[in-house]
């Protein structure tokens, strides 16, 4: 059995490099077969082709929804080389072995992206192209398939190493990369037709992802690890420093999230191990980070910096001082990147292009996978219902909100401790929410100077169960707190507030994280 | 325009069901076309079909290879019914409309769990079925798809609702289904080859997987939330109580995790908040679970234990004792059952069908994935290096590896401290190393009436950067230490272990958790 390819099949939608191929079959006598626009270039081109309709003896119809569906081409495609029934039936219907399938699908996700007309998305769904493909796939043990121009080089170089056939090896790795792009073809429809139904949940779910990089290693050494992209890029963008590695993703995204709950240009947040260990909102951006950074600046060491602000010379240089991984600004101006990069590890990320969209969350646990919407829930200020007798002013009132942001954003249970819309205690992470309290309590001992008239907030991401815990925060100095309400003690726990004139806020959304 | 269903092909491999279909289509004189198999079933049935191989005046040929791919059938699916030219076209070439479409795929993922003959799995993957799902599935418009013997009923009561069509609603509804379907089977192609060639993460990923349930919220009561499978069901089976919720699931597979951990059939588990507040291995099963919950009796309230045992009558009476939310079992005995499920709300769980295979695991922030291996390493004592002069006994180096076990399960920073196999101080989710030592050791006077005599251990899940850690545990009675090593100040550290007479042993591998 003579491996050799005869016979070729090309639909293409992305022509750059055609020529490159055609140059290829042209030296090794591969005749090819082709279609419309394909049949076009190839004849522009100056090479030859048979145009599919006269090869199968059946016309191009409804518009080229069916140009290619022909047994002739199937049989061609699927046969089994060395299987002699096989042969004698493509004798007897006077079809040949087609041993080469080059095929582009109809650009479903690129029409997504230009238009909402939902005729020309679905007119979109290419049919023809994914049958070739998969139907050549199935039969890599003979045929050779390419998807995509990128494959081309690897191809040729095959081709004449094997003198105008391919290996098995080949043939069997772009039969993978086919059914990898079939499945992701269909996935994206798939997504876009349950979208378009409000179905969030399918019976049946796929996702699809584009490789951004393999990483040297996962959370730890030991674990291989990638990370994937629903588009095909990151929306945040690395300007100088080292690889970011597994955690540096994990922390960049943690510190993301607070920074685009946090009001535009002045915010800073502090990250270390997916926490903040501080976060402030001032109008005067260096100011803010220093506050951020007052909140423990023992753990912010070797941590991550996320402004939601431009990167300024001013900034810069205070940034200059500290060790840290990772700064994230929404964008850097030209003499704070000349200052930052001299530093050949740290990592500058430009996260002005990323968004918060709707996006859907996913965690995998053994063989499941457990999705949910993420918690982007505007805060609504009329749900949230001051019911002490003391009242906050306009200003407590938006400290307490800015209180309680930060701790939806803080691993459960959390407890958060805030100044003039600066943290200055985050207790996270604890089973029992009186631990956090203490925790937070703790870490303001140790890195504040509270003085009698600070006026201290404290927030919780879910309800205290008992009294304890909002005594221990109001002996340690806190004179409003905010929490979601919904314990059996919830009467009890106003009056205490009451008693000691506190001012209490009920959010009634809850916040868990973990 | 008449929307009437008059055409139809079957092509199913699941032929339950079927004589309902056939019944329902004669009612409204809908000619049917079949091939191989469905074909003898429907002669067999009485009832009258067209073998599609007569319909195309083409033959069924290479073993079922190539039997419906033909310009016939697509163009009568794929036609639109309100566009003259198309219908022109048809009536040029003698092509009749087909309205309805019925098929089932080869059971591609079905072989997969009978056979590992690869050319058997290949053969299996199905050509011809998903493109003409794939077509009539595009062109919803016109015509109807049904993929699975589960869409019938509905299927016939919109056909006889609308007499002899069906409403574009369902069209559009069945469309989506079968996208979802193809997406899913070259999902699973894909996957299936990409392991084949040890190709973790391909250019372009799909996950696929099966819906459970759907959650009745998030993590928190505004969050959309289901729990699908990557096969059919979750290898965990609910046996009483409650409905489980996405925080339930969560936990649960937090304690799991750690359960399978630890050796078979002696160990307990206490999760709270996806955090374990109690882990205790004990040949006693009743002891395991006393000591692991005598760690943090207080967090444990409302909390998941997880036996890695039978539960029985015994240890039935005894978890009866505590409020808590899931028991998770490696099975239950009758009396423990009886025992237990009087508390309605209580959810029992059996987890020994479940194994903990190489999963990846992947996570989504904003629009990326983060998928890593899991961190399942096998402990190799060779590789556990004992740095300092006092030695562990054989039982010492036992429980150190238990207590290091325990610690990579712990949030980051973790801090593990343990006394005869038991936690007895967990430090979790702290931004710096030293306030978790501090944590674990509160936990520890907290609840533990330590005795000079005791001998305590402590684990850290990554290196201890600076003398203070190991000296605060030190302090406060630990003689023994596990950690992963890499501190510039190693050397340094181990000198301190030896003036102190501490057992100092590091582990070489790192193992944070986020």
């Amino acid at each position: 059995m003579s491996n050799r390819i005869k016979k070729a099949i090309i639909s293409i939608s992305d022509k750059s490099e055609i020529e490159t191929i055609l140059k290829a079959l042209k030296k090794y006598n591969i005749k090819v077969i082709s279609s419309g626009g394909t049949s076009k270039e190839i004849d522009r081109l100056g090479y030859k082709c048979t145009d599919v309709s006269k090869y199968t003896n059946s016309d191009e119809i409804l518009d080229g929804r069916v140009k290619t569906l022909h047994p002739k081409l199937y049989a061609g495609i699927l046969s089994k080389r060395d299987n002699k029934k096989h042969k004698k039936e493509l004798k007897n219907n006077n079809y040949d072995e087609i041993d080469l399938v080059i095929v582009n699908f109809y650009p479903f996700e690129k029409t997504l992206k230009i238009t909402k007309n939902h005729q020309k998305i679905i007119e979109n769904i290419d049919i023809g192209g994914p049958t070739l493909v998969r139907a050549s796939a199935k039969n890599y043990r003979h045929t050779t398939v390419l998807t995509s121009p990128k494959q081309y080089e690897e191809f040729i170089i095959d081709l004449e190493k094997n003198k105008g056939s391919t290996s098995i090896e080949l043939r069997e790795k772009l039969s993978k990369e086919a059914f990898n792009l079939t499945s992701y073809y269909d996935s994206i429809i798939s997504e876009y037709l349950n979208k378009n139904n409000d179905d969030y949940y399918p019976e049946k779910k796929t996702i699809y992802a584009n490789l951004v990089e393999i990483l040297r290693y996962g959370e730890n050494p030991h674990q291989k690890s990638a990370i994937y992209s629903k588009s095909n890029e990151l929306d945040i963008f690395q300007l100088s420093g080292k690889k970011l590695s597994f955690n540096n993703y994990n922390d960049i995204y943690s510190a993301l999230n607070i920074s685009k709950s946090l009001p535009k240009n002045n915010g800073t947040v502090i990250v270390k191990h997916a926490n903040p260990c501080g976060v402030s909102i001032n109008k005067d951006n260096l100011e803010s980070y220093k506050e951020a950074l007052a909140c423990d600046p023992i753990s912010a060491f070797g941590g991550i910096v996320s402004c939601n602000y431009k990167i300024t010379k001013r900034i810069a240089k205070e940034l200059n001082k500290l060790f840290i991984e990772v700064i994230i600004g929404i964008g850097f101006d030209k003499e704070s990147i000349q200052i930052l990069k001299k530093k050949k590890n740290l990592r500058l990320i430009d996260a002005s292009k990323l968004e918060q969209k709707n996006f859907t969350h996913v965690t995998s646990h053994f063989n499941s996978l457990l999705f949910q919407s993420i918690d982007n829930k505007k805060f609504n200020k009329d749900n949230f219902k001051v019911v002490s007798k003391a009242k906050p002013t306009k200003k407590i009132f938006n400290d307490l909100l800015f209180a309680f942001n930060v701790c939806r954003n803080v691993k459960s249970n959390a407890i958060v401790l805030t100044k003039n819309s600066s943290t200055i205690g985050i207790g996270s992470g604890q089973p029992s929410r009186l631990d956090s309290c203490k925790i937070a309590i703790e870490k303001m001992k140790k890195f504040q100077n509270i003085k009698k008239n600070d006026f201290i907030i404290g927030a919780s991401d879910a309800f205290f169960p008992f009294i304890d815990g909002i005594e221990t925060l109001v002996q340690n100095g806190v004179s409003a707190i905010i929490q979601p309400s919904g314990s059996i003690r919830d009467k009890e726990i106003i009056k205490f507030a009451d008693e000691l004139g506190v001012i209490l806020v009920f959010s009634n959304t809850r916040h868990f994280k973990h």
